[in-house]
């Protein structure tokens, strides 16, 4: 396959590339933007991509250019080279390594989720986060500790934006996401006999009381105001996590790993 | 006391200040700058401070002037008031808000770890830490599950850098920290009769078939690379967090959360 180079910053594919910063502009596209050797890496194997723009002058190693290698002789994705100023213009990183793809969306419907595989399942349910980085990293704790599905609730996020991918170090091509409302997925969950958990400091239980031995949803609310008002109606269990120091909360990602693992420790006893 | 109100960008104050963003110059003077109202306000409960600056034209909340007013009431901090040009070359942080301390730095001595308030010990002991953020998050988990002290083994960053007094949301200034090499580390911890955990991929036992419930450090290891060569030849015990999914890595951040809140747990049995 011929591989195009293109060295202008005006040209009209990095402008179009460029759009895919903004969430208006993957939404219209359909389209988004995965950067770096392993997130890109995962991408291909896990959903595969459209494109894939390098530039060696930002690789960072030899694997960079074996990985480009590999593309050119076992896949038919089309390669294009770009200029230094005109990967710079598309990319989102600090410090990018030169290599970048375009993958097209897919929707994240409830209906979509598939929990066949497990028996005694585990969901995290992520209410009104407001960091991308925040969510990327729940993604990625929640598919090392095992849980079967990420529902987003009051998502402010798109799971698509590129601090998203990057924090989930592309656990957002492998784990099953989906959207909904609170009502919603409190709703599928109950349908599925999922019993739902979330932390809260009133709570006069400790995590550790609570049987999540059975299949359970790990709720997990905004990092400045906790669990909303519709999650609190609605949740079957409120449980806290003991807390000293002078910290007044855990950081959201940091408590929705130990309610996992805790889900995960009682089901494997 | 009378307030100065320093308007140009080049004096001399604002120049002292703008060089304590650097290690080097934080140590020439011995001290360190604390921003924003949440950081500052347990800096000067939990060590006192030495200056206060302040930028109303920054200040993104009422408590902001509020909080200016009591320093002037209560206390015989020196207030100074910057113009906007001038707070923004000392300030650290992208939307500051308007308010930065100046502290002095204080030793981090094993020797001056204190554990008598603690009848069954956990210590978290963060090796070869590389992001100052990592750092930092990890101080405020250790803080908020209960840690008695975290030791900093072949420390990269340094805990009075702003990145790290930001993520730590100031528990830098209540935790006992201290710095020393692994096998001064490791002989502290064995004089007191503190057993060593660590992760290690390679385990075979989970990390809830450990005995924590007695007085123990919990060692985790640099993002990249995880525990070093000098750390798995001193542990007493090693352990393993299952892993799903496509990751092959837990942030450090979370590892080590995960790790203490295991620890809380069984020591609350």
């Amino acid at each position: 396959m011929e591989e195009e180079f293109i060295q202008s910053r005006q040209n009209p594919r990095v402008k179009l590339l460029s759009k895919l910063r903004d969430r208006s502009g993957r939404r219209k596209l359909g389209l988004f933007v995965v950067e770096g050797l392993r997130e890109l890496s995962r991408c291909v194997e896990a959903v595969g991509v459209e494109e894939i723009y390098f530039c060696p002058e930002f690789f960072k190693s030899a694997e960079h250019s074996q990985f480009i290698d590999k593309i050119r002789a076992e896949c038919e994705i089309p390669i294009c080279r770009l200029s230094e100023g005109a990967f710079e213009k598309v990319s989102n990183r600090e410090g990018c390594d030169g290599l970048l793809g375009v993958a097209k969306q897919w929707g994240c419907l409830l209906s979509d989720i598939d929990l066949s595989a497990y028996k005694n399942p585990t969901i995290l349910v992520a209410d009104s986060i407001e960091k991308p980085g925040n969510l990327g990293a729940l993604i990625r704790s929640a598919d090392s500790l095992g849980a079967g599905a990420i529902i987003l609730t009051n998502s402010v996020s798109d799971i698509f934006n590129p601090a998203v991918v990057r924090a989930s170090q592309g656990a957002v091509f492998s784990a099953q996401i989906a959207l909904s409302t609170p009502q919603e997925a409190s709703q599928w969950l109950k349908e599925r006999g999922i019993k739902t958990f979330g932390a809260h400091l009133g709570a006069s239980d400790f995590l550790w009381d609570a049987d999540m031995s059975i299949p359970s949803a790990i709720v997990v609310g905004s990092e400045k105001d906790g669990l909303g008002e519709d999650w609190n109606a609605l949740l079957d269990c409120k449980v806290k996590i003991p807390m000293s120091g002078l910290s007044d909360s855990m950081n959201v990602n940091v408590a929705g790993a130990i309610f996992l693992y805790e889900a995960l420790r009682q089901k494997s006893e």
